[in-house]
């Protein structure tokens, strides 16, 4: 089993520190995202997407988005459970953990591709499809729905010291890639969220956070 | 427990489908989207978003994304699975499951909002945050986005006669309701998509296809 990876990708490092805070070792092969390799031919026979991360199992079979790759070594090893301990904590992960994913990573996304100058003829990440020119009208709404993100942030965090309640899981993750991302693009926790603020200079703190 | 729905939108038809497929009724609280219902107090009470489905646990805990709605009652009824049997279906699902999403829902999202004289002022959907208005160069994108999800679509039923294989899955239902969405746009399945086109009129056959 391999992990094709990229160090700077703020998906790949979702997958990193959802690893790491299970005590899993894999063998990683680093994808040159910033030198367009994950473009070439070669990576393209891998995912024809060209994203990455992607897990390889040993059969062959390759699995391509985040949340797959992690709920996968959740069943095949559960503790520490991330993705929620019972029904109802299950389902409050899954649907906090994609607000952080909406609000926060793809918010993101359009922020940073839609005015970064590598990306002016790709609006869209990865290969395939279609090919679109950038639409500078979403850094607005990125920057905007950014808010939001830092609004549920917020107001998670009166419930309890994560962002699920009282465990660590994915959603904290997301939400820590998310706003590793946007301060790529310069958009920062907003001064006034102090529980945010506090919980992000702690989750920072875990190891899995190098990751 | 109840479901906050809505016939004539594409998420809640989601979920709807997945009861469908496993014989679970629930009580429903309709909900008039296209007369703003989901916008006015009452219903932000319920969902802060002003989005649907949301399913009210019989403690009161709300929850609101599709999936995490079906993950749910996979959890609850495990048959007939829906979101994969086994380590590598569930993970092939979850993956496949999302490109649906992405490249045909979200995709025929961005097409209908932006196009749409209702929402000229309203290019996300829901309540809260930012108000963004359409973005027209998000119709281009859409439309061109759908054509690699009916490329995936093809290319899945090359392997069997289901979008995850041998088994009808949430992938299949996601494919199905993001369909029906396109055809609100004008936009269908090519006409060389031979494969698709057969499995799209089975499919549409199964009494769930009518929840």
């Amino acid at each position: 089993m391999k992990l094709y990876d990229c160090q700077v990708a703020p998906n790949p490092r979702r997958v990193r520190m959802f690893l790491a805070e299970k005590g899993i070792e894999l063998e990683k092969i680093e994808i040159d995202i910033l030198g367009g390799e994950n473009l070439q031919d070669e990576f393209l026979a891998i995912n024809p997407r060209g994203l990455l991360p992607v897990l390889e199992l040993d059969d062959g079979t390759r699995i391509d988005e985040a949340m797959a790759i992690c709920r996968y070594f959740e069943e095949v090893q559960p503790e520490p459970a991330l993705l929620g301990r019972d029904l109802k904590e299950k389902a409050i992960v899954t649907m906090r953990q994609r607000k952080m994913e909406f609000d926060g990573m793809i918010s993101t996304s359009e922020v940073f591709r839609n005015q970064h100058e590598q990306f002016l003829k790709r609006s869209i990440p990865g290969a395939g499809g279609a090919i679109i020119p950038a639409i500078p009208a979403l850094i607005d709404r990125g920057t905007q729905t950014l808010e939001r993100f830092f609004w549920w942030l917020e107001k998670y965090l009166e419930e309890g010291p994560y962002l699920a309640g009282e465990q660590f899981t994915m959603v904290d993750i997301t939400a820590i890639c998310a706003i590793g991302f946007a301060e790529w693009v310069e958009i920062y926790i907003p001064d006034e969220n102090i529980k945010t603020k506090k919980w992000y200079e702690e989750v920072s703190a875990r190891p899995s956070a190098e990751a």
